[in-house]
């Protein structure tokens, strides 16, 4: 605890340049706050000649980042390469092999291999990870230790500022989403390759994270349920609004009597809720806890500065000595509890169709749900068009995903149904 | 770190019958979080025979609290009795004095004896108090941890349900402060002597606290500038209606050059800000930090559950043995910034007064504004009715509240002027 706390960092893109910077320009109040000095002292990157931003003198250039591993002048990695798998792993795992704590921001390296890891640990604090959901707003800590007396009921919320950003986009411009992506790229806030965004896999793997630590458990990613934000069009926006609530995609983690449900899916939120006020690249956290009740956490969730907040946040942590197992509890308190499969989830949904708008078709519809034992709450059918295509829009009560499923092949195989139907899923966020 | 956290409690109010309750309800989670069981083994209160719907089997009733403070079989000192003085104050300063952790729910006494306190502390855990401020929201943790890496520029938000539960009622309900207060007090919202409460000394409190911890320097009660919500009414709320604001009771701490300006005053906030939204008993803290941005955390801000869930957080990190000095950094790294005086504080105003209807009042009190520098954005006069006293609103461009307190004192003294004017600040939170 005397003396400084050396760091090592291998990947100096966005986060890792910003973790430089802040290490540097905040330097005395870090300081303060863990009681001693932290201090960069090796960088790895790809490529020595490109220019970061930040002034690298006086840092150890490694050409190969797993030597940071096992170097006696560095008390901590800081991986911020990325990816599940590769340099990112590779470095991580010999780093606790070497009993050396690890401070991280990859999600996928956590949500995808965070059981193996676990299991590399010896003592000592291992790894940390609070930059690797929500960006800046400090969740991990507020679900493993500011409210670690509580049975956690739900953890939901915006993980993905991406994806938010379109969906409010969409929204105030009345927008496609196919030109929102492109905006989104033009402007630097959805990568080349969105997949991992627009699809919800990086959604899914932070709801993975939160929900072991939220219910005790190992992390779960094969679990989750995952749907993106790909069929969402400019009129299903518009029907929302009309029957107010917002379009946003959700990472829901459950308690239920069969175990805990994790899904990942558009939600229709009713528009006075929290989680609708969030807009643009904001993320938000709602935590459901017996006593605590309801607690929100609003916050950027990407970013260099506020991700960087949250490595620094871990390494003052490490430099103060305040030690918490990876998920909250010693692998052996954790939990088996199972994970329930998304046919056994029940809510209500809503149900946009594209239709031809001729006579019959609404009664072929709400024949096929009431056969599946399926109440409607809403229809909606704007724009009478005869002969044309029109939208239509149901909203059911509370019933079974998996008679859902089944009437929703049915209704895709109507003559008259002529594009693959959109299921939003409703909740009261 | 082996064996159970034995814990000893003095006060079974509210707040120390639900910590033991929540001790025993969630043993099995809150043994898990802090790597061993944290059980209650001593307990002190006035009333020996009073039912406190907890189970107090096989826990030792102790008559006088002090002897908590260094008995053996005592690991941590909970305090939870309340007040700034007297048998609070006596045992804190016992169990310090012998070296015995301390957690606390007690404002009073930290914001007005903190200093005092942390004089006290030889090393080791000292004292701990998340539930002092926002009950069951982990901001203390959230300052001093989680967020550690930025330089805060401001902090602010709600801090007090009650006032908070009024201000929403009388605008939902159109009711009158005196009628809504009469209905808090029914229903237990409102103590007895409300005063702590409505004259803002609570929000002061937890403003005072919070304040020490964000800017790193020695709390300072006696700085902050406290107004309550006894002179808001109800043509007040229905005129920021009218303007698009809701009218909060705000506690607010920022730093500028000239040093750290705290303040507690019924705020104007847009409609649309975060604050504005926060209704009911719920509390909510603004965090606006670099590199983070800001950060929004909301969550009920007192009763049994939600304060016992801050007091249990910081049992299981003393059980965990994670450390963090009082106020986030050792004493000698504490700032001595200066506080600056409310004279000095600049902002926009709304200054509503009650005036006789009749020609040149107006002229007369936009005379005195213009005399003081103060130029105006909206004057509102609604509801003519010549030779009737009737509410004038007007809304100041940003100004000194110097300038504003010398104007004010011309404009109360003016003879169409029929009652002191109430004058709310408005905050873009
Ligand atoms: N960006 C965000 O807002 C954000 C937010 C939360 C979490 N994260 C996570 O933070 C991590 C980093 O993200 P980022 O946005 O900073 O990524 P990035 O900008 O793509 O940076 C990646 C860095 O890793 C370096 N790198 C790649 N392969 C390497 C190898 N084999 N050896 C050494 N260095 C290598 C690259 O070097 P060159 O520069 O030389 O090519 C680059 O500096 C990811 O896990 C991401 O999921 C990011
Ligand atoms: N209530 C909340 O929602 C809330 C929220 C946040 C923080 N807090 C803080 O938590 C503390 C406790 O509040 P509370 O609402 O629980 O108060 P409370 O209901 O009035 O309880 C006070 C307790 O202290 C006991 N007590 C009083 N004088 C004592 C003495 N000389 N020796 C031993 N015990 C004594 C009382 O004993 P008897 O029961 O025998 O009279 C009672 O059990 C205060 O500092 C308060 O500011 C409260």
């Amino acid at each position: 605890m005397n003396g400084e706390l050396s760091v090592g960092i291998a990947g100096l893109g966005t986060v890792g340049a910003g973790v430089v910077r802040l290490l540097q320009e905040n330097a005395a109040i870090i300081a303060a706050r863990a009681g001693r000095p932290v201090r960069v002292v090796a960088v790895s990157a790809r490529d020595r000649t490109r220019d970061r931003g930040v002034s690298l003198e006086g840092i150890r250039w490694v050409e190969d980042p797993l030597v940071l591993a096992t170097d006696p002048a560095v008390d901590v990695v800081v991986e911020l390469i990325g990816g599940a798998s590769g340099a990112a792993r590779d470095l991580v795992e010999a780093a606790l092999a070497a009993g050396k704590p690890v401070v991280t921001a990859n999600k996928a390296l956590i949500a995808q291999a965070g059981g193996d890891l676990a299991g590399l640990i010896r003592g000592g604090p291992g790894i940390r990870f609070e930059a690797a959901v929500a960006g800046g707003i400090p969740v991990i800590k507020a679900l493993r230790e500011g409210l670690g007396a509580n049975r956690i009921a739900s953890v939901s919320g915006i993980f993905n500022g991406t994806c938010n950003y379109m969906l409010t986009r969409m929204r105030d411009e009345k927008m496609e989403f196919a030109d929102v992506l492109a905006e989104a790229q033009a402007l630097g806030y959805a990568e080349a390759d969105p997949s991992a965004d627009i699809d919800g896999v990086d959604t899914a793997h932070k709801l993975a994270i939160l929900a072991a630590i939220a219910f005790g458990r190992q992390v779960d990613f094969g679990a989750v349920h995952v749907e993106g934000i790909r069929r969402i069009s400019a009129v299903d926006i518009a029907f929302a609004d009309e029957l107010g609530y917002r379009i946003k995609l959700l990472g829901i983690a459950r308690a239920s009597e069969a175990g805990i449900e994790t899904r990942v899916h558009p939600a229709m939120v009713p528009e006075n809720s929290a989680l609708a006020k969030v807009d643009g690249v904001n993320n938000a956290v709602v935590i459901s806890g017996e006593p605590v009740g309801d607690i929100v956490i609003q916050g950027r969730g990407a970013g260099a500065g506020p991700t960087a907040s949250a490595v620094v946040a871990d390494l003052i942590d490490l430099a103060r000595g305040r030690q918490t197992p990876m998920l909250g509890m010693a692998p052996d308190a954790l939990r088996s509890e199972a994970s329930v499969p998304m046919a056994a989830h029940r809510g209500a949904y809503c149900l946009r169709l594209m239709v031809l708008d001729q006579p019959g078709v609404i009664a072929d519809v709400t024949a096929v749900l009431r056969d599946h034992g399926i109440s409607l709450e809403t229809m909606l059918q704007r724009g009478r068009s005869p002969g044309d295509v029109v939208p239509v829009v149901i909203i059911t009560h509370e019933t079974d995903e998996a008679a859902m499923a089944a009437a929703l092949v049915q209704i895709a195989a109507l003559p008259a149904v002529q594009e693959p139907p959109a299921l939003i899923r409703i909740e009261q966020a």
